[in-house]
């Protein structure tokens, strides 16, 4: 399998981190997303949406859009699991996922901060922008999760652990206030003393900078 | 079971017309977004994202992010199915309902156009702003759709399209130019002549004015 994706970007860190929990070995390749790679043709034609990443199965299938692929994953390669197996509780569990991969990531995408910032705003605008967005996902998820597990919603990291990490690693990054929020970096901590997602942070792949 | 939503909320009207494809009774309870329901703590107290819609099943579990709803309504309700059978087939529906999920709405929400207001943009800059994702998701979209099924992935419509035609709702009502999209309007035609899509349809809510 070829993962095409980009070391920074929390989408692609988000299918790192099952991967190494499924213990899939991948080849990467990289998208350099500030250099634009995700605009060249041949780019284009695997993922028409122009974003990473973008997932070649073993057969040669393309998928691209992170929640399908870990959706993909999840069902072809159940072990471990990454959503409980109750209807309600897998919907719990996506739930709070969607807060991060819906409600905060797409808004602070970097075409997202390129077009405000050709509307005329500075980059710190951008980042009160970016942090913004970030403490109502955050306030939303931290309702969301249950109060008292190790990890969002048991004694083993799911789908939401897998958002909730690579989405505080842009926060950290941009400076966002996380004091109201103790209990997600307490699961943070767990998470990344665990080799699946230390494997799987930006800062381990080739292609960081 | 209850649904709480909004007749122009485009993530209330893909519940509304799953629960339609699939014959399920539900009683509505608007969400007025415009007037700041979403917002008032009863409400927080059930969907902590402060968004719509929230479904309350007849054991009272408390569903929140469309996505996810859908995914249990396809679970316990499995027909007709949402979603093909095959691991792969499946990721690719996924993946276009994910482009107007995760690409185009959350960076269209009223609470994004809102803070764009409040950081000085007019209406129209607003309106530039929908319409320039929604173009960009529209292209992608129709890149990833077979060319030549009566819906999205088929001969029935299915999670694709049922994140499809609430984003043209919104792009017919901001004036979105479809010229390039026939292959999505002529979709949109189909649906809408189905009774499940009429009945969801914004303006056949009891909340619509």
């Amino acid at each position: 399998m070829k993962l095409h994706g980009y070391w920074r970007s929390t989408t692609s860190y988000r299918v790192r981190i099952a991967l190494a929990m499924k213990g899939i070995e991948v080849e990467h390749v990289p998208v350099n997303l500030v250099a634009g790679d995700q605009r060249a043709e041949d780019y284009v034609a695997l993922n028409p949406g122009q974003g990473v990443p973008t997932l070649i199965t073993d057969e040669g299938a393309v998928l691209t859009q992170s929640m399908a692929i870990l959706d993909w994953l999840e069902t072809v390669y159940p072990t471990p699991a990454l959503l409980p197996e109750d209807p309600v509780e897998r919907a719990h569990v996506r739930a709070a996922a969607l807060v991060i991969a819906s409600d905060v990531h797409p808004v602070n995408n970097l075409r997202v901060t390129a077009r405000l910032k050709a509307m005329g705003h500075s980059q710190d605008e951008a980042t009160e922008w970016m942090n913004d967005w970030m403490a109502r996902g955050f306030t939303a998820y931290q309702a969301l999760v249950r109060p008292d597990t190790d990890f969002s919603f048991g004694d083993a990291p799911g789908l939401a652990d897998i958002c909730l990490i690579p989405q505080l690693y842009n926060a950290h990054r941009w400076g966002c206030d996380l004091t109201p929020f103790a209990r997600l970096t307490e699961i943070e901590a767990r998470c990344l003393a665990l080799p699946a997602f230390a494997a799987a942070r930006p800062e381990a792949q080739a292609d960081a900078t």
